[in-house]
């Protein structure tokens, strides 16, 4: 990631910025697991706290893209940098939007807990798509802390699965909705996770191509015309 | 927004991009209104053609997220002169997603009238909102175009009334499906809807945001913690 360029003091920041970039990856990659358990068996302790953590994530946006438009004015980035730091911005913002939706996953798991809503089985049903969006988004951060293309290009296809596995979610919710019309209320929160977990899949898919983008300088943005229907 | 810079060559330049913003501000406010016509009136053939759209857009996007790059590697902008492009790229990744939200509401509406569900209650539970998002999606690039910070202030106000009318429509939506179990699938549709549109809220309001930073040099993302919470 860090081709030739024009001095060492520049080298040093982009790796401050990068380790800070990292940093809000763990924090987003904690709040989105401890989001899950609290879905799963209830704590609203730790919810308040991944809803709380969402403001540091927040202010390590503003501070992340504060420092990149710093070392772009004064070191003047040659083409070849300027791409790492355009995808470290880029991969800034779906860092932030992961922890808006993990919050959102907490404020549903406090809610269904707070009236009481047995919710095991409704984990259940997610499960499967919260470990394969987990292990992708860790898979992601990662592959942009090594550059390591390869893998990433490995992961964006992983998007697909998760994707999928939404759907048949989601058929799945309605069914039960339309056969027992007292579950519709929890039916409907486990699918506002669910659509948390599918769109924190995305952004985690994102990260994935900006690494490509920047090793190989090739914006393969929208060039998954069939990945993109997906949601709605 | 043109503070003092280098060169003719750089306003022309700058020009030229923020000319292309508006240009996919345009493309995404029309796609946003035919979408939502499709959704009262069924329209196929015009759903198609706002699907099709959103390919042009990312297009547009990638356009615009490279010509950013290579003004900034030509012209090396001051402090303030980056501040504008920086609000740009941002400006542009808000403008996609509300071409993708546009095209999810397109997709919703097709298969509902493939179906031959009958939509005209629905589109009326969400007309308000839909008119107020127009509006401020509208005004928001009109701020944008017109650098005009004190209109944009005004409008991230406006976000808040459109998420309160979400949450009254979900809560409708959810009395609806408990009554009758037949309308939950249509419910349901209209819930994707409600939710696409509250989400081109929260982009046109990022819009405005960027206004106020690029015109005060004050980063404002985040500290409406209030009007963070909405989304579920």
């Amino acid at each position: 990631m860090m081709g030739e360029h024009s001095s060492k003091a520049y080298d040093t920041e982009l790796e401050g910025i990068r380790s800070k970039v990292l940093l809000m990856g763990g924090m987003v990659e904690t709040m989105f697991l401890d989001a899950m358990t609290c879905f799963r068996i209830g704590n609203l302790e730790r919810a308040e706290r991944v809803i709380g953590e969402d403001a540091n994530v927040n202010q390590l946006e503003v501070q992340l893209d504060d420092q990149c438009s710093h070392l772009i004015v004064k070191r003047q980035p040659t083409a070849n940098d300027l791409r790492t730091v355009m995808a470290t911005l880029k991969v800034i913002t779906d860092l932030e939007r992961i922890g808006d939706e993990a919050a959102k996953i907490a404020r549903i798991a406090k809610a269904l807990h707070a009236r009481g809503a047995v919710t095991l089985n409704h984990y259940e049903m997610v499960r499967t798509i919260a470990t394969a969006t987990s292990d992708l988004l860790h898979d992601a951060l990662d592959a942009f802390a090594r550059s390591d293309e390869k893998a990433a290009l490995e992961l964006i296809a992983q998007d697909a699965v998760i994707d999928h596995e939404y759907r048949s979610i989601m058929r799945n919710l309605i069914t039960f909705m339309m056969e027992d019309p007292r579950t519709i209320s929890a039916a409907l929160d486990t699918m506002w996770v669910a659509k948390a977990i599918e769109r924190i899949g995305d952004h985690a898919k994102n990260i994935a191509e900006y690494v490509i983008y920047v090793v190989e300088g090739k914006d393969i943005r929208h060039t998954h015309g069939a990945t993109q229907e997906v949601s709605k």
